[in-house]
């Protein structure tokens, strides 16, 4: 530890208390590694705020001290954006003690949650109002509001109800100085100058730290229909999404799996089973919601899915016959990644391309991939409504692990990222840059955008203290203001 | 003409053609003032480029002589935010001439048009592909997409689609060093960092010239059902809202207009009558659509406004029975300003609150204004459910024009955003701060708004060449960086 961190630390504990501050080395471990287990950090302790004021102390006394802070939520990020360096020379600002539900209003549509509340709780609260938080995803039982916020967090009702970045009202953050930005105002129109609420929203806690999210509800749900559909090629699944699109505004999950995947789960996932007899080259998932506890929603599905049928859209379809069926179709898309591991190593591609794009991208990126790396598999599972997909190339079997993904792994995942960026993708839909995607940013942004990306970042932050080395670092001409 | 000057539009010309010069004062004159004829600038010349690539030069070439640019589309804001100074040390930069609408594709849902198209070509341009493109405002006729984009306008759908901050896609600037950002890749996820796109949006002009923005489109509207409702007290009005915000989702047009605002209307345009016989202390126009066909919107609508009017939340309601009814409605809404103007001078305000607080502010806002400047009227009227009201304050009968705006209007017009600020608000809700808003913004927000807004303009801009006046300014110690 040194000096400054030991300075640091001290002074958090005199003025924020006991609670204020992790010491046990013990209770620090689970922490300062990425949710991947792939990236291994240090600190030297964890400093634990109550409230917005003190973060307030905290972001000022690293400041004075200039030591760099970390801020964390649940530690389930995909980029390891909340994962300490190594050297121990950062610390970890964790935000999970401000975990106070402040308002929940099913009359202004409005909830304001401080960053460390857990998604699933949100949820329940929303709930409670008759009302609902859209936006879900396999983590919501750990990650937290502020999390999802700093990295505008998708998730599988993205379709319908959009990215963090349309779901957020406004948020309340510690500026690198200590003053505070306040955006909870819950205003629906408010021209104030440049958008902070919009810069923070994916800014990884580069610029500041977000302290409490405004967030829109909207009705709850009163019935769901989810159907599994068996489909030709990516081609036929973007028809069906169009075909349904055109004729309802229900749909509001719509996940593509190839078989590949679907054996995968079939071999490695204990009680999953096929929800269609027949062999499909492709499949997709489709989630139709109500508000309205009149209407049927799952007549509705199965007309609109008996309908594509005839079209010869789709070679086949289920519908859910119940709640426990519908949650086995969810399972098979959500332990995708879970079967990968199991079966061998596997490089994730958290990427994007226009949603016209996508089928041709799935089809023709696949291919290219495995031709040019003998042995490998790959494939794309996911939001093919939203043109976002996760391209994950499987290592030839017998691979080992960790010197592949060192080695081979590097030059695969950038000629993935090569490709997205010809297609005029992105080579981060949701999961956002953190350290894993930094370096790729830099090499593949055009000149304007890295420089408008680092001027941001000095005009907040010239020091580098919030977050350092996550997203975007400040070339060193550029270290000094 | 300052030498710099001449050598900027020497050099431009050279290089445009004549095409995208002009010098012709009796041209230029229409452009140097704002639209409501209450600021007047100059410049010596307009610079009218004809493509993105020609924005750059002039960009460059701006920086290279440090001459300011003051970029402009339609010339119908709202807030000054195009005019420039009166010394003529700023040069005009018409985007009048990119016109292009470069693609429009229903299957994707996306519109990308030049900074120059005006509003309504758009519309016509959607509906040709079955589609729409949903913001709309008075201006529609003149009011370009880069002027729209850069003031994040809002207008009367923003209930349903929100402001051109949700509409927009991605945006195409020339960044103030020359260098292009394209963000017009219409990918639904993307989070590669900070959103340039975000901070553009709302930022007129002050950080980058806008050059082409991509679109959301949604379905065309198949029917419209418009109708006019009295009401007691705006607090009924909005319980008039939540009412069919709870049956459905079709209404999209939500306005309020006091009894006052209405009286104006007709005593001073021509062709208008009261929608409805008896008198109401407050109206609300509302509009539903529904882009099916076989939808009888107009049956919705009077089902419901009959079941409010049983459940006493309104005191009558008139559904208009033909399109030239719809228009006439909609016609008292839209010329209640110029019928202001024709009984005497007004000030007025683009403000908003939260939704649940604003018939409150309107009840006592003008009722605390009206106490403390004896004689003066004040209302407000407009996008309640967006919480947003154009809140004029009218002067006391007989007052002299010019000297009442620069004398007691200020004092007037302050006490007003110091109402807003108390209940929480913004003093600009959708009209931008450009110049006229600039001070009473400084004045009004907190320190740590302030800080950022400077450092992202100093970031960007710190040579102050964007549309230096406007929105803000670096403060003294922050000109040079």
């Amino acid at each position: 530890m040194t000096e400054a961190e030991q300075a640091l630390i001290t002074e958090a504990g005199r003025q924020l208390g006991p609670k204020g501050v992790i010491a046990d080395p013990q209770e620090i471990a689970p922490w300062v590694s990425d949710w991947r287990g792939r990236v291994h950090g240090a600190s030297p302790a964890i400093l634990a705020p109550a409230s917005t004021e003190e973060v307030v102390t905290i972001v000022k006394l690293a400041a004075a001290h200039r030591v760099p802070l970390v801020p964390q939520g649940g530690n389930t990020g995909m980029a390891a954006g909340a994962t300490p360096a190594a050297d121990g020379s950062q610390v970890l600002l964790s935000l999970r003690r401000m975990n106070r539900i402040r308002s929940v209003s099913a009359e202004n549509r409005l909830a304001v949650a401080e960053a460390g509340v857990v998604l699933a709780t949100l949820h329940d609260a929303a709930n409670e109002v008759g009302m609902r938080f859209p936006l879900t995803l396999g983590a919501r039982g750990s990650c937290t509001i502020g999390g999802l916020t700093s990295t505008n967090a998708g998730g599988t009702q993205v379709l319908k109800f959009g990215t963090m970045r349309a779901l957020v009202a406004g948020v309340e953050a510690v500026l690198p100085d200590g003053s505070v930005h306040d955006g909870l105002t819950g205003l629906k129109k408010d021209n104030r100058g440049y958008s902070l609420d919009q810069l923070l929203i994916g800014a990884e806690g580069t610029l500041g730290v977000v302290t409490a999210v405004a967030l829109r509800l909207v009705p709850a749900v009163a019935a769901r229909a989810v159907a599994w559909a068996g489909v030709d090629s990516p081609l036929r699944a973007l028809d069906l999404l169009r075909f349904l699109d055109a004729r309802t505004t229900a749909v509001e999950g719509f996940e593509l799996v190839p078989q590949d995947s679907l054996d995968l789960v079939l071999r490695h996932v204990p009680g999953t089973r096929a929800p269609l007899l027949g062999e499909h080259a492709w499949h997709v998932l489709v989630e139709a919601t109500t508000p309205d506890s009149s209407h049927d929603i799952t007549a509705e599905l199965e007309q609109l899915l008996a309908a594509a049928l005839q079209e010869g859209i789709i070679g086949d379809a289920v519908l859910a016959s119940s709640e426990a069926q519908a949650e086995a179709f969810w399972k098979i898309r959500d332990t995708i990644s879970e079967a990968e591991r199991a079966e061998g190593q596997t490089l994730a591609h958290d990427i994007s391309v226009a949603v016209g794009d996508m089928p041709r991208f799935l089809t023709e990126g696949a291919k290219t991939v495995e031709a040019r790396f003998p042995g490998t598999r790959a494939a794309g599972f996911g939001h093919l409504g939203d043109g976002n997909v996760h391209f994950h190339v499987r290592a030839p079997t017998g691979t080992d692990g960790p010197s592949w993904y060192e080695g081979e792994g590097h030059v695969i995942s950038a000629f993935v990222h090569d490709l997205v960026v010809a297609a005029g993708g992105s080579i981060s839909a949701e999961h956002g840059i953190g350290q894993l995607k930094r370096d790729e940013l830099a090499r593949l942004s055009s000149p304007a955008r890295m420089m408008a990306l680092r001027a941001i970042k000095r005009a907040f932050d010239s020091r580098e203290l919030m977050n350092p080395g996550k997203l975007v670092t400040l070339a060193p001409d550029g270290a000094t203001p």
